[in-house]
């Protein structure tokens, strides 16, 4: 068994795959399932999110462009946006600028499920009851590494036996570690945290914060849809 | 300005880029110009380093395949293979797995250095010094991330000031903050340190540890040769 995150080399062929985007798109899909919405599609695309509303009317669009919802969405990438009342038994049609992309890189894995600190713990026990080799994708920001994801990859990790470890879990592992004591302080000291104070949301991170808070993993099923299992 | 470190995508054409490739390569090559070594080219084909031996014999071939030198080299990647009497004033040609191949990658860069923990003060210092925005590039191994370039590149993000950190500079500073009572213990826990101890290299991995003990930074000269400038 091998473990490893964000390696763009990695043959994702026979892994099973958690993308995580702390900051919040990873948060807010398992609040979205823990709130009762009956399925999430993460899209890249815009005009791909709001062709799905046109067909449908009751499906729910959610995401951000620049960290605000574009014109039209029910919701931004905010986890209060969603409460059961708006989601409840409905779709959503997730766009994003991160995390949509890092699931699209690694769409091309037999179990794909999503993580965040939120559902760290249910992240992991989902990945290992596959029996495969687990591989992590932190999506990061425009590209580059971002200290939230690999906070929230390092709590996955520690539910791994430590054998398993590969040089990068380990490092996740000792970020997550350094922080344990006050994530919300590990958040805010991301470059996106900190942006994401400077805009006002000093409250999603400190829900984004709440390790295990949700007991859920969502899992892409069969027709590309995430949901919860069990 | 800007700090980061092993972002495939970054564009090098502005930078002071420092290559870490802290077991072995960069130890060691960093320890031949301070033994006396007038300058060494690293080459990433086996062929052309026997080349320029051939076209003058008083070139010292040094490097390895698999961690071991490859036959009619003059030593290996170890630095104790290196002592002044072998290369004083003489220059070196070096053939490393991960090393060489991660200076290549970075060659359009301005002005190219290398580090490890054995200089990792002398690296930031040359690195600031040029005014530029800094990248460091950890070598890894097997284009995997790798705790000991880690390590090393959060020993020279401590000479930077915390204001130009970037994401990955705060996750390399902490690895290095975690180890830096015990910088072989850290080198021994990743993977290729592991590989180094079971094949008996154990004196090299404290050598390579010893923070700050030479005070020289290797930068690659008009000619492509790195030396010792000062």
């Amino acid at each position: 068994m091998v473990f490893r995150y964000q390696d763009a080399c990695d043959d994702v062929g026979s892994k099973a795959v958690l993308v995580i985007d702390t900051l919040r798109a990873t948060s807010t899909l398992a609040q979205m399932l823990a709130n009762g919405a009956s399925a999430v599609l993460p899209v890249a695309d815009l005009a791909l999110a709001y062709r799905f509303k046109a067909d449908d009317p009751e499906i729910v669009l959610a995401g951000e462009r620049d960290n605000v919802p574009p014109p039209g969405f029910d919701g931004g990438n905010s986890p209060a946006d969603y409460p059961p009342e708006k989601v409840q038994g409905r779709r959503v049609v997730m766009t994003t600028t991160n995390g949509t992309q890092a699931i699209t890189r690694v769409k091309d894995a037999p179990w794909l499920g999503t993580a965040a600190l939120v559902n760290a713990r249910a992240g992991a026990q989902g990945q290992m009851a596959t029996g495969r080799d687990g591989l992590i994708v932190c999506a990061g920001t425009r590209g580059r590494i971002s200290l939230d994801d690999v906070l929230a990859a390092g709590a996955v990790v520690s539910y791994w036996p430590q054998a398993a470890w590969t040089d990068a879990a380990r490092l996740a592992y000792l970020t997550f570690a350094h922080y344990e004591g006050n994530l919300s302080e590990g958040l805010s000291a991301a470059d996106h945290g900190r942006q994401l104070q400077d805009m006002g949301l000093a409250e999603d991170i400190a829900w984004c914060a709440g390790l295990n808070r949700l007991s859920i993993v969502p899992v892409r099923q069969a027709n590309g849809w995430f949901s919860a299992p069990g």
